[in-house]
C-alpha cells in the first residue's frame, strides 16, 4: 500500500489542448475530509471543453489543475473530526463543497455560494486521478447493491434530479426535453421515475433519438429545418396536448425559442443546456402565458435522493456507459469522448479493480 | 334504447340499514350537464358506511339517497352548453363538482367548497343506477387505452394522489403508510408512481399485507401489541432512517401517535383515515421537530393527471379489483364490501357490457 | 330610475382612433349577474391603447367595444341564482370572468383560461358606461369604510398584488422596480406593503420618480445614457446588496437587461410591462444565477386581499388619483391619459354622485 | 482592557434554584470564531426555566451552565479564518450555529440539526457575560442606524419570522394570536409587517392585552371561561370572517382546541407555545378542513431579514423593553422576569456602555 500510495497517476490539464498523465503527491486529508482511493470517474462534456478551450465563461485555467467530478472511491483514511465515516467505506462524491457558510449556504442552495469549491473548476482540481481528498460531509456511503459506476453517475444524474425539480415534473407531466445527448437522457430517466407520464425528446442524431427511446422516451422527433413554432406544433400534436415542462438541453437560441412557443400556459422552461451569452427570444410570449423561464447551476442535495433511488432499483443508469478505460489511458478516452461517440466514457481509477 | 332509458334501476338508501333497488326517472341534463349510461361503480367503504349508520359525521341521510360515486360510463346526450364532450364519449366522473365560484374555488381548492355537489353525500344522489347526468366540467373522457374500470378507479386513485401530494412524496421518499385497506393501497401505488424509494406498510392483517407486498411495498409489518414508539423504532429499523412522510389510512388514535413519533423531522404526516372526534396526540414531539400535520378532504385536481398515468401504463389498478356483481345484484355486493373480502368491489351497471 | 335606465351612456371605440360617446340598452343580468350603476371607472394604458392602435397583440378591434375595465358600482338588480348581493351593495368589479371550469380555472389560475371574458378586451365589452351587468362572482362587496375609487383602483393594484406574489416578496425583501407609471407605483405600494425593506425604482422622468418617493420608493434613479450592466451597478450601490426581486414595468429590451444583471442569485426577475416580440437577453447570465424569469397576464385571486388591505387601511392608494372627469367629458379624459398628464384619471359616471 | 478582560463575569446556572453570578475565563476565539464584547442581553422565558427547573424537556442542565441568548455585542478580536467581520464591527448572534453540515443543514433547515450548538441550551453556554466567542458565519453585522437592544431583540423576533412564514402570513392576512407575552406580541408585530390585514390577539390578562392593542392588534380577546368554540365563534364574529393562520403561543390545551375550531379550512394552525407532552384535540376537525398543523423549532434564516427590517424602521421593536439591569444585577433581573412584570428584561453586559 504505501507503495502504491507514492504514486499517485492524475489527469492534469496544464492549458488549452496540454492534457497531460503524470504523478502528484497523495493528499493528506485535513479534520474535516476524508482520503479516497478513487475508483470510477466519468468524463463530463465541461471535462472536454476545459481541454480543448482552457476556460468555461469566466473559469480560466490559469495554472496546472487535475480533471475529473463524476466519480466514486473508498475512503483509506479519515480526518480527525470526520465521525460519519471510515476506512474501506464506499463513497460517491459531490464535487461541489461550500467553502463558506453563507447566505446561499443557509437557505439550502449551496450551489450558488460564490465561494464553493468544485471539482475541475479552476482554480480547484478534480478527482481523475488514484488519490484524492475531500470534504467528507459531501461524500456519501454507498449501499452495496450499488456499483462504483452507478456512485460515480450520481453526477450527471443530479443535474437530471435538480431540472426536473426545478421544473416541477410530478405524477402525470407532460414533458419536452430538448436535446438527447447526456444530459437530456438524464432528464428523461429523472422525469420518468419522478412520474412524468409522457416525455417527448428531440436531437438531430438517429442514433442519439434511439438510446432515448430505448431508456423511456415515449416518442422522439429528429430536428431537420423546423423553425420553432413548427416544432412546438409538432410536439402538441403527438401529446395530444402542449408539455407542462420543457427541459432545453442544447443551449441553442432555435431551441429556446421552441421551449418558450411549445410549453403550456402556466408551465415552466427549464435552462439545462448553456449557449450563447445573448439570444433572441420571444419573452412575450412567454410572459403572457405564465411560463416561467428557470435555469439550473449545477445542483445541491441531489445526491441523498439518488442513492435511495439507485439503492431501490427504481432508475437503471447503467444503459449510459458505453466505454471504459483504465486511468492509464486516459488520453484516449478523451479522445473517444470528444468524438461524441456513445454516451459516457468511465475511467477506471483503480488498477487492482477495474469492475463496474 | 327508448324502453331501456324508461327504467333506471338504482340503489337507493332510505335510513340506515335500508337499502334498495329501485327504479328512478331517467334524468334530463341541464344546459352545462351530461346524461350518462353508467358502466362501472365501485363500492366505497362511505357506501357502506351510510347503509349501515345513516350518516358520516355531520352527513346525514333525511331522504331517500342514490349511493355510489366511484364511477365511469358513456355520453349518450349532452346539455345545450357543453362542447367539449359529445355522445358516444367514454368517461370518468369526478363526483364532487362545485356549485358556486367562491373563494375556494377561485384559488384552486374546490374541494373545500361548502356548497359543492359531492355524490351520494347527503343530500345529493349518487351514480349507482343505469342513467345519471353529470356536470359535463366534471367529466374526463376516457383514452381507449383505459378500461371502464380503471376509469371508475380513479375515485379511490384520488385519494392517494391527493395525499401524497399533500404530503409531498418526490423522488428517493422514504414512506410509512399505515392501514392496507384499499386507501393505503393506493396511497402505495401512488408512492411509488411519484417516485418513493422505499414504502413501509402496517396492517393488523395479514392478508392484506400480502396483497401490499405484491402491489409494491418494499416492508410490511403486521401489528400486534406494540406501542407506538415501538412501532417508529420498528419502521426506522426497516429503513436505516425514518420516513420523510407518514400517511395514516386508518384513523386509530394509537396509529395516529405512531405516525407522529415515526417521521422524520421537518416531514410530514398526511391524516387520510378518519377516526374518533377527539384524540390524544403527542404535539409537542410533532411541534418541535416541525413534522407537519395535513389532512385531506377528497380531493382536487387529480383526474387529468390521473388520467395521463394510466393511460401511460405507468400505474396498476387492475390487481385492485377483486369482486364483480351486476347492478341487480348490488346488495349482495354490498354483503361482500361490509364483510371485507377482497379489496374492490364494481358494480356493472350496463346489462350489455359486463366487461371491465 | 326608469327614465335614467333608458338611457345608457357608454364610451365606445368604433375602431383606431375612432371613440365616441352613445347611448346603448341598458342590459339585463342573467341568472347567475347582477346589474350595476356604475360610479368610478379608471382609465388605464391599454383602454387608449386600443383607442390609438386598435389593437393590442392579438386582439383585435372588430367591431364596436365598451372601454374601460378599472371600475367600481352599485347592485341595482340581481339575477335569479345570485344569493351572495343585494340590491344597495357597493362592489368592485373583477374584469376577468371565467366562462368555462377548465383546467386552469380548477387550479386556481383562472386568469390563463382562454376562454375568459374580459372587460374591454375585444370582443368583449367593458364597463365605461352608465349600467353595466356582470358575473357576480367576480362583483365584491365594498366595507364603508372603502371608496368607490378605491374600489375601482383594485384594479390595477391587483397588477401589482399579482407581480408581487410571482416574484416572492416578502418581509426584509430588496426589490428594484423599472418604470415609475402607474403599474410601477402599484407594484411599489405593494411590496412595501408585504414588507419590503427597501425599494428602487427607476425611470426617464423626475416627475414620476418624485411621486414614486412621495409614495415610498426608498431610493429613485433617473435612467439617463447608463447601459444594462451599469444601471445594475447602481442599483447593488444603492442597496449595498442586489435586490431579491426586479418587477420589470417598462416592456424595453434594455431594461429586462438590467433586470437580469441586477437580480442576485436565486432572485426572480418579473416582466410586469410589455414590449416588443423578440428580445436580446443574457440569458445564460440568469440561468447560470438561477435567476427565475416570470410574467404576469392580468391577475387571480386578488380583490379579497386587495379589499381587507384597503380596509385596514394599510396602503393607501388616494395619491395615485391625479385626474377625474364625468363621463360626459370621456374623450378629454382620454386626451389627458395620452398626454401622460398625472397618474390616474377617473371617470365619474354617476350624475348624482361624482364624490370619489 | 487586558485588565477588564481577566475578568469575565458570567450569569451561571448550577442546578435548579442555583443562580449565580461568577468570573469566569475571557475565551479564545477559534479559527472560525470572533470574540465579543458584549452589550445587551435580554433574559427569555426559557432562561427563567432552567433556572427554576434545571430543565426543559430533555435537555437537563447537568454542570454549570452560562445563560443567555438574545444577545448583542462588539467583535473584538477575530479567528484566523474569518473574513467578514473585523474589531469594532457591532453585531447581533444567531444563538444557533450548527455543528455539523448534515442533511439538515443541506436543505436549509438548519435548525433541526440535531447536533446544533445553541447558546443557554445544557450542554452549551449561553452570552450572559462579559465576554463570548461564537461562530462568525452566525454573527451579522448590524448598520449603525440599529441599535444593541435591537440587535438582541432579533432573537425573539426571530421567532415570530419562522411562526409567521411557516403559517404563510401575507397581504390581507386574517390572523389570530392565542396568549400575548412576549412572543405572541413579536408574531404581532411581524404578521403587521408581512402584510396581515387584521390581527386579534386573546390573553388572560387585561394589561397584556393593552400591550398589544399599543403595538398594533386589531382586536383583543380577554378569556374568562369561554370553551374553544365559543372562542372561535367569537373570533369569527370579529373579523366577520374565519381567521386565515392562527399562531398558538400558550402551549395551553385549550388553545390549541381554539386553534383548530377558528382556522378556515385550508388554512394553517402553527404551535409556537409548548404545553404538555400529550394533548387532547379535535384532529379530524382540522383535518377535513384541511387546517394543516405546523409547529416550530427556534428559527432559520431570519437574521438578515430582520436586520433589512430593522434597518428600513419597518418595524418597532422599541415599546417590547420594559426593565434594564447591569449585569452585575442580573439575579434581581431574573426576578423581574418571573414576576412577569413588563414585557422584555435587558441585561446590560458593558459597564462602560449601557445605553439601548
Amino acid at each position: 500500500m504505501a507503495e502504491q500510495r507514492a504514486e499517485n497517476l492524475s489527469v492534469v490539464l496544464h492549458r488549452a489542448g496540454d492534457l497531460r498523465l503524470e504523478n502528484r503527491p497523495v493528499p493528506e486529508p485535513g479534520p474535516n475530509e476524508v482520503l479516497l482511493r478513487m475508483h470510477s470517474v466519468g468524463i463530463c462534456g465541461s471535462d472536454v471543453h476545459y481541454w480543448q478551450h482552457g476556460r468555461t465563461g469566466d473559469f480560466i485555467v490559469k495554472k496546472p489543475m487535475v480533471l475529473g467530478h463524476e466519480a466514486s472511491g473508498t475512503v483509506i483514511k479519515v480526518g480527525s473530526s470526520v465521525t460519519h465515516l471510515k476506512p474501506g467505506d464506499r463513497v460517491a462524491i459531490e464535487p461541489g463543497a461550500p467553502r463558506d457558510i453563507d447566505e446561499f449556504c443557509k437557505i439550502g442552495r449551496y450551489n450558488l455560494s460564490p465561494t464553493i469549491f468544485f471539482c475541475a473548476t479552476p482554480p480547484d482540481d478534480g478527482n481523475l486521478c488514484r488519490y484524492y481528498a475531500h470534504n467528507a460531509s459531501f461524500c456519501y456511503k454507498l449501499p452495496d447493491n450499488i456499483t462504483f459506476e452507478e456512485g460515480a453517475l450520481i453526477e450527471p444524474l443530479s443535474v437530471g434530479i435538480h431540472a426536473c425539480r426545478r421544473g416541477g415534473v410530478t405524477l402525470g407531466s407532460k414533458v419536452l426535453i430538448c436535446g438527447a445527448g447526456p444530459i437530456g437522457l438524464v432528464c428523461l430517466l429523472v422525469a420518468k421515475t419522478m412520474g412524468a407520464a409522457q416525455v417527448v425528446i428531440t436531437d438531430l442524431s438517429t442514433s442519439r433519438l434511439e438510446k432515448a427511446k430505448e431508456i423511456g422516451a415515449d416518442f422522439t422527433i429528429q430536428i431537420k429545418k423546423e423553425t420553432p413554432k413548427d416544432m412546438a406544433c409538432m410536439v402538441q400534436g403527438l401529446l395530444n396536448c402542449m408539455p407542462d415542462i420543457t427541459m432545453e438541453c442544447s443551449g441553442a437560441e432555435a431551441s429556446i425559442q421552441t421551449g418558450i412557443y411549445a410549453t403550456r400556459s402556466g408551465g415552466t422552461l427549464v435552462l439545462v443546456g448553456l449557449g450563447p451569452e445573448m439570444v433572441h427570444v420571444p419573452i412575450v410570449n412567454a410572459a403572457v402565458r405564465e411560463v416561467d423561464i428557470k435555469g439550473i447551476f449545477r445542483y445541491c442535495n441531489t445526491w441523498p435522493m439518488a442513492i435511495a433511488m439507485l439503492a431501490s432499483k427504481r432508475v437503471d443508469v447503467k444503459p449510459l456507459v458505453t466505454h471504459r478505460f483504465p486511468l492509464e489511458k486516459a488520453l484516449e478516452a478523451f479522445e473517444t469522448t470528444k468524438k461524441g461517440l456513445g454516451v459516457k466514457v468511465i475511467l477506471k481509477c483503480d488498477p487492482s479493480d477495474q469492475n463496474p
